[in-house]
């Protein structure tokens, strides 16, 4: 008997009506001879409704720790009710099923509250549910700390739950259910000849989340990776009666037969460009303006040096997510009497867009492909980065669109 | 060092305000030098919306078993996200505390899910955590049972949680915060001149309770009384700096140096009197209608039998809750070929009248005074009862209030 792990995030559990839809594909997957677990995210809203209390709650707070493992408390909550009307939704469509928080089955998670990982899942209990037919309905985002308290996952912590529970009952596949019907090629809001992948493997995944691609938590790609699960992203917003359609398999490199140079087109408008002005050309500044940003816990992204032709003098260029850009900024200037340059400015215009494909590490060109294309459209790039499976450029926000097009055509795309 | 532990209802945790107010209430004990368990109900509201989910969750179900044990998944979160967000404000003003919910403790309850009772309270922890000064926050209305399942303890079970965390833990007293201000000698709406009674028995608040009064849940009245736990019941709806009254304080007849005859008339106007004309008058007419009665589950409360002067026929009067009252009539219906009554009439314009009082055990005359007053202001009585502590009679309720008023002033209740 195959075991399966579904799982459906907040807007596919945002009413009962939609409940009981999800209640319909689970039943499904029973009759055609799973044993299934489904993972469930708190109902759409309910998260934030239950946040905003306690940060009301915490609004008396003045120079005190936040209570992160009492938030955990109040916002674990959502996902309990979601467990418990989905049980018993498909009980009374004769599908015999129970619900399991974090600390029954037990998920156990580290005490990092608020975003705690996931060290463990004794995995006795719930195969002996699913062993006798019963459906495990789990709580997502949810653990329990070794001294016995709840601790969540963070945002999009129950795509983690999801495959950690499929790794640890040895499932087939685990099926995540979104508002989406797979990975594409590039977003179709820009591009409409955008294709939906049938396959994409782990490390192009793992990119595509964290250039913007919001499809899955990137936690739970690097889980499935370690753990080998195959993720499967497809769409819970079916008709009765329909079939969900066959979606995007996230999987290992090696199982996908039709190799690619390059599987999507990613951006993201989320970024930053800071430009220090006048840097000494001597050891020690880079060191000395990162270290101050990570300290601060601020992530920086791409960077480029650059020497002034006229002086001893360097520009500096890096990135960082648009919310930590007046802060980075703060940092820098607090270090100007130490690290010795002259302005910083900042640019929030800025667009990221990324190609990404495994078949980078093997095939050269890929490059010349990309910097043509956006040459042929006047596209000028700001800043250049790369990594072994990834080309990505920063350029100015305005021409976002016309990149995305231009590459997705100057790669082959459109006729995948 | 005392312990006390302080229970607010889902009126006194309504909104953050109200939060914040229970919180300087704690903090006031805290600071008086207890150590303090404060248990919790769900925020007002909140278990009304999550039990509507649950019944759309069930509305499917047909011919199936009610899903109770899921039920108590979904409504149990309610008290969770009081007791996470209470702990919150409390660490905010300055309190050391922490919440705890009832797997957490644990609070050990039979599986009768829905209206579990509890079996045990392991102190061990509490008390641990109590000793080192944390507040400790508890989800009222909630336990686990012994396979580890959430089961919630019914409708006002918060309060059978405050008193049995304060026999486990060996509180001083079990403080019930509500919106009255204590327990008065009859309901003020009513009798204008009714007063707050410092103290009252235990027998007493159960018969109060059991005919109306609703102020405290009456199983929780029943444990206060087994484990001799004194219980106050004080508004929690104060003003910052003001403190609560006195309240009233729920105790061992023994602890009362004031005696009274009658410490109180209570009134319901829940009930209806069903009355069977022309019952043969022989051995197992009333085995029969009130075994078909039980067998449904229908609770009997005041019954009399009278024989008709002209006949070989009896006439039995009974009553039954307003909501029971259909029910019972269709099931007398029923039975009627075994039974052969003649007819059955429902009387729903009815109101049950009680006086209270310890005093009565060793007091004669006060059934007199009662029929006297009733019968000075013309009020027929149409069914007695009586216990130990109570005389209850049956009237029309459109003599409610006067007869309620008459039996206050004709026990010197007014001038307590």
């Amino acid at each position: 008997m195959s075991r399966l792990v579904m799982k459906f995030g907040g807007t596919s559990v945002a009413d009962l009506e939609r409940i009981r839809r999800v209640g319909r594909l689970v039943a499904a997957e029973v009759a055609a001879g799973h044993q299934v677990a489904v993972v469930v995210s708190a109902m759409s809203g309910k998260t934030n409704e239950l946040v905003a209390w306690t940060d009301g709650a915490g609004a008396a707070a003045q120079g005190l720790e936040p209570s992160d493992d009492e938030y955990d408390v109040v916002v674990a909550s959502g996902e309990q009710v979601t467990a418990g009307l989905l049980a018993m939704t498909l009980r009374n469509m004769g599908v015999p099923a129970r619900s399991w928080m974090g600390w029954q089955i037990p998920i156990i998670a580290d005490d990092a509250h608020g975003r705690a990982r996931i060290d463990d899942v004794p995995s006795e209990n719930l195969i002996e549910a699913m062993d006798k037919g019963q459906v495990a309905v789990i709580a997502g985002f949810q653990g329990v700390t070794r001294d016995g308290r709840i601790a969540t996952l963070g945002r999009g912590g129950s795509d983690t739950s999801a495959v950690a529970i499929a790794a640890a009952v040895k499932a087939i596949r685990c099926d995540i259910y979104t508002d989406v019907d797979g990975v594409y090629t590039t977003d179709p809001r820009i591009e409409s000849k955008a294709r939906k992948l049938s396959k994409i493997s782990y490390e192009e995944m793992l990119e595509m989340a964290s250039l913007g691609a919001k499809v899955l938590q990137t936690r739970s790609v690097e889980l499935a990776m370690a753990k080998n699960v195959p993720v499967r992203v497809l769409s819970s917003f079916v008709e009765p009666g329909e079939a969900p359609g066959q979606g995007t398999i996230v999987c290992d490199e090696e199982e996908i037969m039709e190799k690619r140079i390059v599987s999507g087109v990613a951006y993201s408008r989320d970024e930053a460009k800071i430009t220090l002005y006048g840097l000494p050309d001597h050891p020690g500044v880079s060191s000395a303006i990162f270290g101050a940003l990570a300290d601060a816990n601020v992530n920086v992204d791409m960077i480029v040096q650059s020497h002034a032709r006229t002086a001893d003098t360097a520009n500096m260029e890096f990135t960082v997510g648009k919310r930590d850009a007046a802060r980075a900024v703060e940092i820098v200037r607090a270090a100007q009497p130490k690290i010795g340059f002259e302005d910083v400015k900042v640019n929030e215009d800025v667009a990221k867009v990324s190609v990404i494909g495994v078949g980078m590490r093997s095939h050269t060109g890929v490059a010349k492909t990309m910097f043509g294309a956006l040459a042929e459209k006047g596209v000028n790039i700001q800043v250049i980065s790369t990594s072994e499976i990834k080309i990505s450029v920063l350029i100015d926000a305005a021409y976002t669109e016309l990149a995305v097009r231009a590459l997705h055509a100057a790669y082959g795309l459109d006729q995948l």
